[in-house]
């Protein structure tokens, strides 16, 4: 998507040298600094150091680390060690991100049929390529798909704009490009529907806030910062049209795990009649799950997100304190939505009902993989 | 309540000198300051600039500040003008609160009773403890009704502590002492029941994080700090027993409008079938209003509270950017929960369903008065 009228992507590759660039995130919304990524380690502490994050991003990310291991591993000894050992490091940076390990997987698959050390590394980089396109394309896929929901709204309202509350940052800064529940935002915009977000600002991490605001503002999308706690209020009031979050993982039921608040919106949603829409590319699917509430773990991080603020203060960012020191904390990143409040979900094969039933019918591939019934 | 063991008030007389004694809640969890207020400007400044706030409180102030008022006017050309000055400066430091207002009337009408200046300074400094010892007492009857519902669950549980989740600071701090939604948890630790309080943090002011965490800590409760996404996912596990919130404005038929965020946990307590109280002294019942959400006004405030947040950075009270300068935000201060979501009401006179029928059976003196039907 576009940075003051350039267009962007998360990460590519650089015109002329072997070298990766991101876009720091850990930065933003408050500069906007490019890195650049030489050797595997750097990638490892790319994600790592959350310089990078998002589902699709870290994936990719790592698709391109395994690149630029097979060319560090032309020069040593044995090359299959170098890139067995810089595949582990890969894995090992994000330990419960699910992304990195399948797009590593793939890589080594991929490796593996060349028969020259040159041969290997032309298709780790074309591998790392698809892996990023591919990204990018199931976006805006998803996009295409979810636009018609906005433009039924927008019929119904006579070229009023739609209001649309999201949580988090499901964005393009998550995935490649386009992002996942912003995709249908984006594509909405491009075509010159009247769109206005309402965006969470999502504590603890501030994602919304720092990210998603940051993502359309540079793009020129209409919206509007909240905290937490306002969607409620807005949705009483009809000054919530739809809502459409990401997701982080979501059974073949349709229950959804998201990041933490986003069930409390869903609600919201629900007692005021206003269609609840979670996007997703298909890799985030957990086939093997039918309750998510009592089935999905849910992560406890680190007291620090909540006890400190992270901000620019006097030009440079700092972190204040907002709880008394002594008081005990407790940080659990996501929530789970159960399926029956959520009107639909967002694909790149289309939208479907939140139900076994209507999801295998868009993934028929699943219906006799993942679930074994416990009795 | 107590701070590192000793008992205090949020307001209090000088023990010789005529000085009010406050708590600047400004500086709270990080610095415990007590501000000495000598002139009915002083008093005005600590409103205004929120050096104390909280229903409750300010209207506690606001009768101290009359009795320094009529001591000033002591010594002024006209005591009357001086006086009546001084109750509009009163009246206008915060507009949008009752309490003030409510209370310099109840000192303006009981000082026009004395036939000497002396008679006058007397009847106000009376007044004015009065004022404040009356917001403690109902306070402590509130928690003393309260406390049943406590100790309900306590007998079901058998000696597991109580979770209760609260939302903002109706704390001791709002009010003289003993606070509403916090004053049966108060009472139940007294009594040596086990309670541990869910505190949501609160955005953006933070009250829960800054004030009820505070006050909680330095009476001992057990308590943990929580963003205000959490409560949702806490009441799906079975890790929440029971939610009470204060309120700023209950109408005769029960919807309570609190600060934004609350209707969506009232949300979650019904999804889940948790109890959802609000404790209230009937003082905030507004006897003229039937539909909360369509006849309650919302305050709009600045965004500036959205965009920074302040806490403690090397010592210092700072404040921090979190969203890009330029996206717009919005900061709606309060919601309304519908009296469908809330169990009961919990006031000084008893416990009652949240209904007209129920409401006026416990306050049957407003029967006829208040509202009229619009047809």
């Amino acid at each position: 998507m576009k940075i003051k009228g350039q267009h962007f992507r998360t990460i590519w590759l650089h015109e002329t040298d072997p070298v990766i660039q991101i876009i720091d995130q850990r930065f933003l919304p408050h500069q906007f600094i490019i890195n650049d990524l030489h050797t595997v380690n750097d990638v490892f502490m790319a994600i790592r150091d959350m310089q990078v994050r998002g589902a699709g991003l870290m994936g990719a990310t790592a698709g391109f680390g395994m690149w630029l291991a097979a060319r560090e591993a032309a020069d040593k000894e044995s090359f299959e060690d170098f890139l067995s050992a810089a595949a582990g490091l890969l894995k090992s940076a994000r330990p419960t991100a699910v992304n990195p390990e399948w797009a590593v997987n793939r890589q080594l698959l991929a490796i593996a049929k060349g028969n020259t050390i040159d041969e290997k590394i032309k298709i780790a980089k074309n591998t790392a390529i698809m892996i990023a396109d591919e990204d990018a394309e199931y976006c805006r896929r998803l996009g295409n798909h979810g636009i018609t929901i906005i433009e039924e709204i927008a019929k119904r309202k006579k070229g009023e704009p739609v209001n649309i509350l999201t949580h988090c940052n499901a964005g393009w800064l998550a995935f490649v490009d386009y992002g996942s529940a912003t995709a249908p935002i984006y594509e909405a915009f491009e075509r010159g529907i009247k769109v206005h977000v309402w965006v969470d600002e999502t504590r603890p991490r501030n994602q919304g806030a720092g990210l998603t605001a940051w993502e359309l503002l540079n793009h020129g999308v209409p919206h509007t910062v909240i905290t937490d706690n306002t969607g409620g209020h807005l949705m009483q009031h009809q000054m919530v049209d739809l809502v459409i979050t990401g997701a982080d993982r979501v059974t073949r039921s349709g229950d959804a795990a998201n990041k933490i608040g986003t069930y409390l919106k869903a609600l919201a949603a629900q007692d005021n009649n206003i269609p609840f829409y979670v996007a997703l590319p298909s890799s985030t699917f957990d086939w093997q799950l039918l309750d998510g509430v009592k089935e999905i773990p849910i992560e406890e991080r680190s007291d620090a997100e909540v006890k400190y603020v992270y901000g620019l203060c006097d030009g440079e960012i700092k972190k204040v304190l907002i709880t008394p020191q002594e008081s005990p904390v407790a940080n659990y990143g996501f929530d789970v939505t159960p399926a029956r409040l959520i009107k639909g979900l967002i694909t790149e094969r289309g939208i479907c009902p939140a139900n076994e039933k209507d999801i295998l019918k868009l993934f028929p591939e699943q219906m006799k993989a993942g679930y074994i019934k416990r009795d």
